[in-house]
């Protein structure tokens, strides 16, 4: 199975940072990043991931300033071209909005990164849900959905077709004959589509892995076809079984209509996880976290995805129900796990103690998380996992020294690297090159 | 004096990766860098730049094929952020056009540079001259001089707003009072203005450097007025000291209209040169790698700023008259100097063997070169250099060799670095924020 990490600066626990044992300069730091990504790297995960918004809140700062979620955060390919020296084998990935950057940066940017980290490089295609960051690119909202996933299509072939710019082996750097490129293994993108532009030629050449690889986490039909159209690794976020199963079927299902194999994707189920030697312990540390979490910033982040105002609200009652909207507009898996919540009588404080954006946090024991992962890989729920840990370092550590072993011990997890590419250690076949 | 050096692969010759002492797969090797950036940062050079365009040639790819110029090179970015982890000291420069990114993402990723090497980025702010990377950015060709510096001038004052979205000191990560930052000392851009609207905050704390350093080499009026107002680096590219001297009086000159002070802009000279311990041997090499100039590669190098067509013609007689064009809409000094050759008398041979783009090199012993150096510097034609070397790393290695200890000993060049930061190294003030 492969293995992948989302890595927050010190844990994606919202309350991380205030723990005893977190570094509250980690966001910062440099060498903390080259630690963790060489943990990672020792650990045998295969991927490192950096998600991103290209934007800090401007509004709600008494409750962002507790919970400081990307307002202080490295620009992930540069954090990334950073940490390819560090490392050897561990795929490194990145998000790059396709709703605010230009295809041919992005394609640049990452194809640089692909021949620096001799073919880590892992995209992570996002229309990003975020009017903060549509301000910072000269518009006043988010364009719609439909519109934004529509641009993403584009802008995926644009890059795509940059990538192909050279054949493979189009530069000779034969001083004999002079030539160090041959001029017929060049070919230029000349596309002019609904969105963008572009006439002209990558000044890089094929990358080690063929193309980048591309992830994508849409959860939306419009987002599940667009993955089915394109991605390699797919972030999903179901938390039962069943429904694992059925995103995983219908993704795969997906795939024939545009000509790929099954196997030409990897799903990666969302696995928040806390692993201790008993289940007490890892309850405990849970509880700890949850604890910490100010009434602020509980009330901010319910609020964000029941798009409601939730302010000056008391905590020990249920939230009127003129303050909850009649439908969602950003996230609608989130919105209706909250309605389902609130139908259930929850108080506020007690609806926002047990809210967790995507799925619950597994908390157990290595057998049990070992168990889970084994159950969901076996049952044609996940090709592998994308983890996240409440608690960083110390939550990867655990997990490396605890539970990656027992997963190699029942064959599930390699002990070698198969190669030096992405790719190759996932198990995804280096694109062939299309000629344009 | 400040020590910088523009570095391309094999080296600034056009024949550079032919010689055979060249490494013709350097442009890939990510090694090779960090070992030149290494190179360099043992030399006491303060700066190490990586000069840009967004683009590769489509047209006239059989002298390109021979003069790989940008073909196929890492991006800037990543580069410089994969050498920070590789150096301790020296700057880390790279150029970002104006023309076709975002003040966001420039902003951002240059911050994160910053961070990334604890101070020592660089932004070579320019316009770019060059349609085909304007035909990857959704245009047809090039914006009008004029237009495109009105739009850097409005890109670097939104870049320097975004740089102090928060003040020094406004991560305050402290967990007794549970604030992780103080939200007062946030400060979100509003910019409306002609070419972009940005409003909202960058997601990267006021950067070691306060902010990161500008460079410009604008050499028109424009230009000039552009780096009086703006620039703390500048390179110049003047071939007499009498040129060299009227530059920077002229430069220096036009600050105090923009309230700055002299000292608050250093003026760096370009200077090719190729360094042996006898004048014949310096001169021995620059023949050789000369020698290996294709005749396509000199008509294209000449007719790309003559700005005209010189295909077919003989090599051996004068280009006839009526191909020659009135005036020069790219780079007027470029073809003023081309004019005053052909009226010279020079065939078309002997006009690009000898045609080189800027200012001459120098070809010289460690003592004509340290002479030169020390002249132009105490004579009020530069505070530094901007090495180029036609070969690499051959070149510069000489140059650490034979010239560097001798700017030492005459007191030009500092034997200790002044501090981590690129604004220690080269003296220029951290600025302060301004409150926006
Ligand atoms: C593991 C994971 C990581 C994600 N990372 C990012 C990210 O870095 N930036 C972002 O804007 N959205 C990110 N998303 C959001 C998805 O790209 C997507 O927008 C979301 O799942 C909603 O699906 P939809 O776009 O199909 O409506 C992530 C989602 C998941 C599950
Ligand atoms: C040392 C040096 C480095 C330069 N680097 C770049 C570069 O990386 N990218 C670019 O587009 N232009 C570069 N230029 C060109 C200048 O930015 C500028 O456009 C040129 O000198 C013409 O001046 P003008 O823009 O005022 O007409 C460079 C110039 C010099 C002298």
């Amino acid at each position: 199975m492969a293995l992948a990490t989302l890595v927050h600066p010190t844990g994606s626990h919202p309350a991380s940072w205030l723990h005893p044992s977190a570094y509250p300069g980690a966001s910062m730091d440099i060498g903390y990043y080259r630690d963790m990504a060489r943990l990672a790297e020792r650990g045998m995960f295969d991927l490192f991931f950096i998600a991103d918004t290209p934007a800090a809140r401007t509004s709600q700062l008494e409750a962002y300033a507790r919970f400081p979620l990307f307002m202080n955060v490295f620009e992930p390919l540069t954090l990334l071209a950073a940490l390819a020296g560090a490392t050897t084998y561990i795929g490194l990935g990145g998000t790059a909005s396709t709703s605010f950057f230009e295809p041919y940066n992005v394609a640049r940017q990452f194809a640089s990164l692909d021949h620096i980290s001799g073919g880590r490089a892992a995209w992570n295609v996002v229309t990003s849900a975020n009017d903060f960051a549509a301000r910072n690119f000269g518009l006043d909202r988010l364009p719609p959905h439909g519109d934004r996933y529509e641009r993403a299509r584009e802008f995926v072939d644009v890059v795509r077709k940059l990538w192909d710019t050279w054949e493979d082996g189009a530069f000779l750097r034969d001083r004999e004959s002079g030539l160090f490129f041959d001029p017929a293994k060049q070919h230029p993108v000349a596309h002019e589509g609904r969105h963008f532009r572009v006439n002209g030629a990558l000044n890089i050449e094929r990358v080690p892995q063929g193309q980048p690889v591309i992830i994508q986490a849409g959860a939306s039909d419009t987002g599940r076809e667009f993955a089915a159209e394109t991605a390699e690794l797919v972030f999903a976020s179901d938390s039962t079984l069943e429904a694992g199963q059925r995103f995983y079927a219908d993704l795969k299902g997906r795939m024939a209509r545009h000509g790929r194999p099954p196997e030409a994707l990897k799903v990666l189920a969302g696995l928040p996880a806390i692993v201790a030697d008993s289940e007490q312990e890892a309850e405990d540390t849970y509880q700890t976290l949850q604890a910490l979490i100010h009434p602020d910033v509980g009330r901010m982040r319910l609020g964000m995805d029941l798009e409601a105002d939730l302010s000056g609200l008391p905590l020990d009652e249920p939230i009127p129900p003129e303050r909850i909207p009649a439908s969602a507009n950003l996230h609608k898996a989130y919105f209706e796990h909250i309605l389902g919540m609130i139908r259930e009588g929850l108080t506020l404080r007690q609806l926002y103690m047990r809210y967790e954006r995507g799925n619950r946090t597994i908390r157990g024991t290595p057998k049990q998380v070992a168990d889970h992962m084994e159950e969901w890989f076996t049952s044609g729920a996940a090709d592998g996992f994308m983890l996240t840990f409440s608690l960083l370092p110390r939550g990867m550590a655990d997990f490396i020294e605890k539970v990656v072993p027992e997963l190699q011990r029942r064959g599930l997890v390699k002990r070698e690297w198969r190669g030096r590419t992405l790719r190759e250690n996932v198990g995804l076949e280096r694109p062939g090159h299309r000629r344009q």
